[in-house]
């Protein structure tokens, strides 16, 4: 049965590997759609992604790449469809409603599974969309506690990826390891610069004349996993910080959807802090 | 009772006009939190936009800028309240859904009257939304019965502009001339470049290595109006015409959303076939 | 005689400054050929510039808009002719050969007194365009010693402003004093992202997607001063840092020129830890 | 002896191009230091440009790389040192400068044979930099004239590539034919807008929000040749059409310089009438 898939391989860098791999395409009669590889010469890293389409079996198609790659190799087949996602958020629409936009229109290339909040101001817009809407407040309870509530919810499904649209919350370490390299964070300043917390009001105060935003995995150190997108808007003396708030939001909105179809499109590798993405 | 405008004018340049329209100001006691100012020496038009709180009757006050301006100058005093739209759409969701989103949260500064779409596909998505959507379609109409359906039913509210956000359907002179200044348009390319049908598809036989997306007012030349905003995006060899359609839409309804605003804002005079914005 | 000027008035905000500064031109009967204001509401202050034409004394002006004025003004009618500059640079020739060909071709609104370098490699570059040349090695000077001699260079010049183009070395507050607000730098990031030493490397360890030049006035806090321009450029990870530092240099010398051409232009008032720019 | 080289392939796409041709890299043990391929599916052609280091004989490379690839295969084994170029120039020093300086600093990647101008304002700057200056004056010529004089001092050097570092005048047939694919301009808008002349001012005219540069291959077609780079400036109604052309040139010098970058490190394959950039 005619099939396609991406093909993602990273593994320390070695000679051949663009012959070895291509060659088991080729023995197999596979075509090859799109084809882009990276070596990491600071790391000897090799990183290739590759979408196929012919007769195979995914199962095999691994197998043998396996064989002739470095022990270390991860590789993954995987069939374009679409994926689940969580979403996460607070209060304000912006983010999360380009994404509910892109998934109305069947744009988006993921299922939304639901959207927890510690808020409930945005769960009238979301439940237009006929998505599970869960409002966890976090009043009164530790930030364990509270997580631990989040995680119960979010352990009920399963899915690929959890988006913080604009979840103006911390995260735990117990959190961002149950989820590592799953949790997509949209941050409100172009990073490194304003880390933490109202990065508008620190840009205002430092009058700086352009802002951004920065889309990227979330880890331990605060505002510091890897990035996938950034983008920039210019201001000027004339802006206040709310001004420029309300200018960021276009520019958040937009870098964290093309962070986020990116990842679902499997196009993203993470390469120690920092990302390739083809 | 402490009240608040937007005073707008513009008219033929003259000696004296900051000083004299200033004067007014302070001589009742009003307080300018915001003025700009603009003349056209090409056409020797003075455009100006001040920002007034204090104790004043409008009424009285167009009065009297009337007496101390050219007998050509065109003043409005306006209130900073929500200004009522009209949509048009046909059956792309990106455009509109960025102002529907806006719209729910309050963010939009006006009130959505209708939508109107010659096709049936955004009607869901509107609905979600508790706006009334007409569906007027074009089959087995001339372009005048149909544009006579479209206008009767415009014709039922009042409104202050109509926003064709990805509305693919020429206007006729009838329609423009009906709603003149009243037309925002989004064209999906960066004008002049690819004016008319289908601007990704002449992008991509171009080969341009940046497209973009331009707001403008509608008038009777095809994509010819007074423009507004622009935005542009990188794209490349490897870009297939519906990619640079896909990474268009971002900028489209970004640009569409930002003209909008600043109309919304009475921030923009139209001057000749350009446009001043403060 | 016919006259030209740009008056730059900064003073704390009171009703009606708009109003009693364009009576002063109205009642001189000058031409207003331009004219911006800005009030930052934050701190109460008043920015205005505005070039105005006619016959005038321009001692007469500066006393009559004194009296107008609150105590705190600071009041600068400026003729609009070339400054004076001097340029300090170290070893790379992009900022400093942008503004010499500028220069060279009478557009930058300037005269280059001399460039003033700790190393000679730009000698070459510097003599084929006639300019004076100063090689003040800093080996076994402390930087007291190695500064005395730079101001020592400096001071036999009345110039307008000290442009650092690329000047690669710390300024010790001494000399960050004896020229206040007349030190412009080039910084070779996204201020205030990745402030000292090698910028690029730390925007490559980073894994930034974006790299930016930040053109500033210097103050003793290191790569803090006022902001004047930014700009920025995409990178991906095919960027070695070295990739990044070469690409980054079109960025530095255009923001540098075009920050330059601001205060040239007499454009930018400095407002605390800011500048507002018209 | 230890070689490196730019492996440009292109030709009709066929299965397996990419095992082939890697193929050939490992049995010859060859390192892989880059490597980049695209397929144009609406024309069916195939590019990739590798970057190969090891012992190897270029014309056996070449031999070998033949035998396996399609027959209309257009192959080249480059070594990576510095190319000839000739400038071309009018009036303005801008785009000409900006090459110099890039020149002088060692960081161009070509030797500039010599400049030829149309007029004599660029001399003396070209003189400064010991490069050969010819005027040839169009005054009292047929184009055609002018033209043989022009291509009888370009025909005394060997070089890789024509510039058109703002050369105003246009090329008739013959002189594009007799360098076709070597000759590289800029042009001042943002193609296709603005053809043909004094674009800044039919972009004032129109009243753009932004404005562009657009670098690319000259052909019969005034300014439609296959475009290589591309940026744009941000302006607004203060701008005057004269502004614009200032502001532009620093997008216009920087697009040029980037463009020439590209090609001189053989990155850009000629693909129809647009360009495939690795």
């Amino acid at each position: 049965m005619e099939n396609r898939a991406r093909v993602l391989i990273d593994c320390k860098d070695a000679k051949g590997l663009v012959y070895k791999i291509s060659k088991v395409f080729y023995d197999r009669d596979l075509n090859i759609d799109n084809n882009r590889e990276f070596v990491d010469k600071e790391h000897g890293r090799f990183f290739m992604r590759t979408v196929v389409s012919g007769l195979f079996d995914t199962q095999e198609l691994l197998t043998e790449l396996k064989m002739i790659t470095p022990e270390d190799a991860h590789i993954r087949v995987i069939e374009p469809k679409d994926k689940k996602i969580i979403l996460m958020a607070t209060k304000e629409s912006h983010a999360l409603g380009d994404i509910l936009i892109r998934h109305a229109d069947g744009e988006l290339g993921a299922q939304i599974e639901c959207v927890i909040a510690n808020h409930d101001t945005l769960k009238e817009l979301v439940e237009r969309f006929d998505i599970p809407f869960f409002h966890i407040p976090a009043e009164d309870l530790s930030r364990e506690e509270h997580e631990r509530k989040v995680m119960e919810c979010i352990d009920q499904y399963t899915f690929d990826y959890i988006v913080l649209a604009k979840y103006m919350r911390i995260l735990t370490p117990v959190f961002v390891k149950a989820y590592a390299q799953k949790i997509i964070n949209i941050h409100h300043s172009f990073l490194p610069a304003f880390i933490g917390a109202n990065p508008y009001k620190q840009a205002f105060d430092r009058g700086v004349k352009i802002i951004g935003a920065t889309a990227h995995f979330v880890t331990n150190d605060l505002d510091a996993g890897p990035i996938i997108a950034q983008d920039v808007i210019p201001v000027n003396h004339r802006f206040s910080w709310k001004d420029m708030q309300r200018a960021g939001r276009d520019g958040e909105k937009i870098v964290l959807s093309r962070a986020l179809a990116l990842v679902l499109h499997d196009r993203v590798f993470v390469n120690g802090n920092k990302t390739v993405i083809f």
